[in-house]
């Protein structure tokens, strides 16, 4: 496995996990905060973490690192920018939740970059450089987009930063890892939203008095910060509007079950079965491919089929 | 504090836990469990647990102990019957989850019965007896209905047991009751029902591959035996259907939202705040009253305020 120098752009939740974890696993690594706070926070803690992003993708420029994009979506093109400015043609990657739309950004904004898209599916409800650690990324699932066309030099790069941080890789085209999201990710965060809305949506104060662990599950990832939240999900209209009505269709047949007959079993029991494959799906097979020489079709079937890829063979 | 000796009836998770809660804090307590085998387990644990109710309740009628049902609600005629015939005027108290269904019971089958309605909110997505503890109800709420003409030494009774078990008591109305769960606790199961439904509805594994822990959170309680959870949202279904329609029209102003400007940010900071302020309901305020001297009326106000009753005054 190459040792290939990484570069984060945003040290935030997930880019600082990354640093530390990138650091753990022996890579030479150096971040940039947009915010001096967070810069000296991170070098009292031993890191390499600056504000001044040129001079960072300068260096990644030399030293031929990949360029890792760690911020929030609205934040992108800015950085995208500078990217363009200062380092034209790096290896890029980034860690957004949304994939078309970042791909569409780069191709706007930094043309010639080696991009390849990833996704990390790891986080918790606080955010910032202090709520992060080395082993965020431990067996979580890490998306490499493989769309036709990808740079599978850039492709390898990514899968080997996942695989040292302690991810398995799950090869997605951009658009399908964006509709999944919806459904697992985006989803559940505007449901947790409503829920904790209709909780506390009482004439008093009993209900949430009496909220227990279903409801404190139910609503927890509401307590993210709702402009982290909001540019997730917003960047992810289109496939979200369609999960968002694959949910309205249930719940109105569940609604419709409840009025007429009071049975809810076609949903509960639904439920409970999705939740039973779900749980099967934790402990994925585990593939090796060679490097440089699947095919992006080949990769994106290994996803489809719920595998991951975990080394190359 | 009075030790009055508790009766058992059921000792699945919540009885189970509660027998191991109860006998913990030095109580005289037995058991039944309709389960040759659940029974034997639980003596093998070291408790009093029988499958023949009758001797049970005859034995509760002899000691004039405090007998709690911790049956599933379509259970509950077949014990009541019970209860009427060997133990016709005991102090009686529950631990289902809706109130107005078991009261509507209790006075067709067991009307002699001293009935004070109770509800433990605590639980996990296990069941059956080896999945209680005798912690399940530390600094849980514990629901004591408080309606007008309620046996107030029988409300301390129950009161007590749920202070001996580690539990916060909070007085309410049962139809309050009724709607406070509905929202809090039933509704959870049918969105995390729906989902995971979603979740698993992909043409292929992907999507469930890429679920994090904001689709397990949200799924966790779809985990439950659907024979609990169709029990407890089925035996509420007037209070579950106005909570489901209050959602579905948070829900489809969600989704109008989405559809034309794009904006969720009225949705992501609504729920927001709902939970923190669920959060901050965490630590209730405590309150004592005199034993069998606050009114009803009292009482329910305490539990409408969000507080808890914690001991005598």
């Amino acid at each position: 496995m190459t040792e290939r120098a990484v570069c984060v752009i945003g040290t935030g939740l997930i880019g600082g996990s990354l640093v530390r974890a990138a650091d753990k696993a022996g890579r030479v690594v150096w971040g940039t905060s947009a915010s001096e706070e967070t810069a000296a926070q991170a070098r009292a803690d031993g890191f390499d973490v600056t504000t001044d992003a040129d001079a960072a993708l300068r260096r990644a420029a030399e030293a031929d690192a990949l360029v890792v994009l760690a911020v929030p979506l609205p934040a992108l093109d800015g950085v995208l920018r500078r990217v363009d400015a200062v380092a034209p043609g790096c290896r890029l990657t980034d860690a957004v939740s949304v994939k078309v739309a970042v791909a569409d950004a780069v191709a706007r904004l930094a043309p010639r970059a080696r991009y390849v898209g990833g996704h990390p599916m790891a986080g918790t409800a606080e955010s910032g450089w202090s709520a992060g650690n080395g082993e965020l990324f431990t067996d979580a699932a890490w998306v490499v987009a493989a769309d036709d066309g990808v740079d599978l030099d850039v492709w390898a790069d990514v899968a080997e930063l996942a695989w040292a941080c302690g991810a398995r890789v799950v090869p997605a085209a951009a658009d399908e890892h964006d509709i999944a999201v919806a459904r697992v990710s985006h989803l559940p965060h505007l449901f947790a939203a409503v829920l904790a809305s209709v909780g506390a949506a009482g004439d008093d104060d009993l209900a949430l008095a009496l909220a227990a662990s279903s409801f404190a599950d139910g609503t927890r990832v509401a307590g993210t910060r709702p402009e982290l939240v909001l540019a997730m999900c917003e960047g992810n209209r289109d496939a979200l509007l369609a999960a968002v009505d694959d949910a309205l269709g249930r719940l109105g047949a569940m609604r419709g079950a409840l009025a007429s007959t009071g049975g809810l079993a076609a949903t509960v029991r639904a439920g409970h079965e999705a939740r039973l494959r779900w749980a099967a799906a934790r402990n994925p097979r585990r593939v090796r491919v060679r490097r440089g020489r699947a095919t992006p079709a080949e990769l994106r079937e290994i996803g489809r089929r719920g595998e991951a890829v975990v080394g190359w063979a």
